[in-house]
């Protein structure tokens, strides 16, 4: 474009790194949950100290995309729908931050699991992981295509992790109290419903940050910021 | 000072008043989780449905905030040490109104729990709501103080919640062992305890963005702004 100065052409490129950066953070906290969850069913005790060890990349990633949101937002002092997409990415780089946190949480909650002979066949809990991971999934599609009706379909599947929660819950539940020796080991699977539930919980906030962003696009281009602002 | 200029001089009316409504946000997620130690220790039924219903007044802070922050982004451009309050003042919103919902879900597990017998006198469930509570308290405390020995502290205390927590599932088990009757509500003190172990790390959240944005001024006193850039 004929106007476009060195430092908005410049800034663009930037945010566009940024963003790639940011997508590349999702699949790592993706890929580390569905590892987890690989390695609790087939009880790869291997896997699940490798992933319980921490999430040193992530980490690394989580600081360096807030330093980037923070120099760009310094020196480019950006306007409208650029200062929204990268308030967006300071607040979805902590969800994903946490995402790669629950599944250290799932790691060390199977490390205690597979000391003991196995509850039952695990079929829902990882039916609630796949649920969670679609959603993360769906969620960072719609951050890039900037499809508001695809961030809302993440919205939409928060009450089936619900469902499917409460009912390994009572599931669980009867296993305890039908046999002291599987309380201890009930319990864990308890929490690893929890932090993927909660892995949703955070798959919903960034297609809220999707929404928030597109949305005020939309308003802007009905010239009325302030509806928004 | 003579060089002001109405901007400089408005934008920092508007970043104190934003400060203020931070932190009555932050009172108000405080309460918030002791009203529901409290409500849990007296079995306080009307108490605990009250908490259960939901926390509209942060809710409606936590737009408010995030609305204003961005405001002021796009208004002011701010530089430096302010851009860093603004910033870090986004993602504690964020942190608060997280806390706010873990009183909500302490209030669930405690409307749960009462239709049970008590399991136990609680004593440690308590003493982590105190540690949690104080650890938030203290984290706000360095964001208006800005010391970094102060918001030290509260990293600290991490340590304490956690020794706790695990004291209180190991009693609870036992428990659990001797009487399946105490099964279901030994449940939801273990839930308990984790939401406050959350509340804890939310209040880390907040002393961590406090270090952030008092270590960045130190550095630019220091003229070497890339060293934290």
């Amino acid at each position: 474009m004929a106007g476009m100065t060195f430092d908005t052409r410049h800034f663009g490129e930037e945010l566009d790194s940024l963003k790639r950066r940011m997508l590349e953070m999702g699949t790592l906290a993706e890929d580390k949950v569905r590892l987890a969850m690989r390695a609790l069913v087939q009880r790869d005790q291997k896997l699940i100290a490798e992933i319980a060890a921490g999430d040193a990349a992530i980490n690394q990633l989580h600081l360096e995309i807030d330093d980037r949101c923070f120099k760009l937002l310094a020196l480019y002092q950006p306007m409208a729908v650029d200062l929204r997409v990268l308030v967006a990415i300071v607040k979805i780089n902590g969800d994903l931050e946490r995402i790669g946190d629950l599944a250290v949480n799932i790691a060390e909650a199977s490390a205690r699991y597979i000391t003991h002979p196995p509850v039952k066949p695990l079929i829902d809990l990882p039916r609630m992981g796949d649920i969670a991971l679609r959603m993360l999934k769906r969620a960072l599609d719609a951050f890039v295509s900037g499809d508001v009706s695809e961030a809302q379909a993440v919205l939409a599947e928060d009450d089936t992790l619900d469902g499917l929660k409460s009912q390994i819950f009572r599931e669980l539940l009867t296993y305890m109290l039908g046999d002291p020796q599987k309380i201890e080991p009930s319990i864990d699977l308890i929490l690893i419903s929890r932090h993927l539930e909660r892995v949703g919980d955070h798959a919903t906030n960034v297609a809220e940050d999707v929404i928030f962003i597109v949305e005020a696009r939309d308003v802007r281009h009905q010239g009325d910021p302030t509806t928004r602002l």
